[in-house]
């Protein structure tokens, strides 16, 4: 995918459907989540390995454009960049696929805070250039 | 609530929150349907009754901004307003409250199509008329 | 309903709902919990202020028993009561009604344990006790 | 795993947790329900080839025993088995380990039903032999 280095797969759960016959739209925020865990895992040594710095991050802004809809048991790949990142902010921007097909777009916005204070604070170094080296490696 | 006619109450239940000890952000994409669900059933006799003459709603797009965290056993009101009603399409507009301080924020965008092709299709003037009168009674 | 002094209402959402139409079964599992909370606040000060002691209640074993499927928009009656105190151990008992035709039923088990250690301990002599009038009221 | 031989891997989201700082018990029930589909695409042609026969399955009964907690962004290994397969009952037997460790064991208990009516039926004979072949594999 133009732009994107870096993608993650989702198969549709019977739990995530409704009485529509489609995938619930907010099963997708969910996975929007689910690459972004996979995305640190691959590129920042795994988000559970950030809140053990004592930092997490708080999801601030969401917006999803569903394109078609997706149905029981297909495979979705979401298509991840990290964009953005400055001080305690940074953003994802997503593309989920169905075959090459685009199903849904968006992006998510973040604040790194503290775990036990939830206040924001920068994001570290290590993790900046870590996603930075991600980044730019997408080319 | 300026500009807003109705409102409905949530109260955030143990399932919708997550480890970071707060109400997960997908929770919300659910609550605003759930304020959608009670708007139709005070203005326009309920999206069964809707669902029951054939045609359905889908979500095509929806953007939430988190101003402030939510906690367990929180009641949240959710201010909903229906807008942009032209052919098939219309959209809601958001403003989630806890004790009078904005919690979130966003909109939400909708296709009406027929239950079975999922083929858009104007919203019938009955129910575009009801959701006219609802919003013109907020002023 | 026989035996039980509590109930509480649900209104079933659409992001509860599957593709087969119907709520889906995991559902009940959170009404469960919803009922819990409120038989709580009823009987107790509320689930809150029990963490608020510092302890809370793992959840051991669940079994439900569908006996009748449900539907988008359909308001269910949770019947619950509290048995079986003993220790740090205590259950419940659920019978899930739609206009008086039973849907599901079933029980949980739990402990209460210690929110920092999440080790068992006694389950306190006055949330014992409240349980205890609350049961008994019920005859 | 003794008298198991299909398992499939889970991984637990952060959407699955809840504030106690595990994954909520509710979640299991669904992750069941990941592992049925799992089991019936490796051994019966998928849940979806099932429904697109005309039928599907209902669940008339869940049993789920907590003996450890799971936390976020583990990966459990559910094992599963289809038993008591009689007319359109059957059910399948489950045990849920981290490493080697019991996590959750339970069942569920299933009644097979035509999709558009929701009236039971014979699980038909293609079906009951493909699993019959599956379990006698085990040894």
């Amino acid at each position: 995918m133009d732009g994107f280095s870096f993608s993650t797969d989702v198969r549709i759960r019977f739990a995530e459907t409704d009485a529509q016959g489609i995938a619930h739209h907010a099963s997708f925020v969910v996975w929007l989540e689910v690459a972004r865990v996979a995305y640190l895992e691959r590129n920042a040594g795994g988000y559970r390995a950030i809140r053990e710095h004592g930092i997490e991050a708080l999801t601030t802004e969401v917006l999803v454009r569903y394109h078609r809809a997706a149905y029981f048991d297909e495979t979705l790949t979401v298509w991840t960049r990290c964009t953005d990142l400055r001080g305690a902010r940074f953003s994802y921007e997503y593309r989920i696929e169905r075959a090459g097909e685009l199903v849904v777009d968006g992006y998510t916005r973040h604040a790194m805070v503290d775990r036990e204070t939830h206040r924001p604070t920068r994001v570290p170094s290590w993790l900046a250039d870590a996603i930075a080296t991600a980044e730019a490696s997408d080319s």
